[in-house]
């Protein structure tokens, strides 16, 4: 038996989300029809976290066990060849047995797009979260930097997730304007469900004026009504999730 | 009567082109639908020039004669609010009754963006020409920039195009690598049918070495043959078109 490593990007738009259900199209779904027909085997491919539906991945990971023969080295390319266009096998890593995709990541790192221009882009539509109103950047990028720390973020997560601890540490973030987008980059060592979505929402409805709380201490309140709304999952990217394969003397 | 110049951000992949056609979607056709809908009249819309299948535009320019009393600051607004997402009206202006957006067009740019990676990136597949082959940027560069000035681009056209002369002048030649994206602009007064295309993939089998003739004596030959491939319209942007407008003295 193998297990393989796979690093995937992936355009969301058209799908359910990463997992597998009943009405829609998932990506583990699409990824694990590919391995079925180049290894004949019902794959059980095990992401570092799902995604939902919309969101976009430059980096997920996932890993599944496999007896089947090919190569390494021709792993991806087969599995692209069987893919849709929207999903694309960056690389493929043969790795230890007990290698578990989710288990084992240490870090994650998201990426934001929000798109604040007096007009719609059309060829954006899909990658960004359009937001006409003018929006203080400074005050929204000097917020942003202050969630660096551990922090408990029990305030920022959706409800219906059940997560044993709502304490998480932030090691980066850094938020930049390109002409007409912001891009904000959060890394951690995990993220509850759906906050980086209200993280940006809160920050957007900073920069509008619309909360004048600073966000540490929203954050500081535990309390989800302090923040603000959730931005929509168009501009959410899973960028790169870390695991320590590299290290000597540590396993992941 | 009035005279309204719309500029228009598209997302080509779902279109045949440009142009109105009868068994595919066209971006004239939808925007003059939308126009129909806000005003009640059968508008014909022209553009500065045709785009293909597939290609896209950051600043296309049309205009279209309407009586509707609908003031000029809405205008835009309530198109946009018809048109599918994948369209966009940028701006919307009153212009002299006489102005024509094909023949009033004094200089263009077009965008072209080349994906040059180890693998495909399934985000940017509808805008971007995946070439996976190393590509001697420098070269390519070297190549590009000896456009500028007037030729004979003869040679650089695909057939069943008629035009009065193949001279062009090229105002501006660009051409930058971001990560693994490499993206031309080109500025002239005019283009021939498929140019940038013709341009484009003669420029990437430079950079791969399949052709090492100096693109100025490629273009001086006017021998199609001696060019290289045509590129797809995936990765081209119709980006401005320049009037003179605002020159006072000079009507457009």
């Amino acid at each position: 038996m193998r297990n393989i490593m796979l690093t995937i990007e992936y355009e969301g738009t058209a799908y359910g989300g990463w997992q597998k259900q009943k009405n829609a199209l998932s990506i583990q779904g699409a990824i694990e029809e590919a391995i079925f027909k180049i290894t004949g085997e019902k794959a059980n491919l095990t992401a570092s976290g799902r995604t939902d539906a919309g969101v976009h991945a430059l980096g997920q990971v996932a890993n599944f066990k496999t007896s089947t023969k090919i190569p390494i080295e021709r792993i991806s390319k087969a599995i692209n060849a069987k893919l849709p266009e929207n999903i694309g096998i960056i690389e493929a890593k043969e790795v230890s047995l007990d290698f578990h995709a989710r288990y084992n990541a240490k870090r994650k790192t998201y990426q934001y797009r929000i798109l604040n221009s007096d007009y719609k882009r059309p060829i954006y539509r899909n990658f960004t979260y359009y937001v006409p109103h003018p929006l203080d950047f400074d005050q929204m990028k000097k917020d942003a930097m202050s969630l660096i720390g551990e922090h408990d973020f029990k305030g920022f997560m959706s409800s219906g997730s059940s997560v044993k601890s709502t304490i998480r540490k932030i090691y980066g973030v850094d938020l930049e304007k390109k002409e007409d987008i912001i891009i904000l980059e959060i890394e951690g060592n995990g993220f509850l469900y759906n906050m980086v979505r209200i993280i940006v929402g809160t920050l957007i409805d900073i920069g509008k004026g619309k909360i004048n709380m600073p966000l540490r201490e929203i954050v500081a309140s535990g309390d989800r009504s302090k923040g603000g709304h959730t931005a929509p999952s168009t501009g959410l990217f899973l960028k790169k999730v870390y695991y320590n394969l590299d290290t000597p003397g540590s396993m992941y």
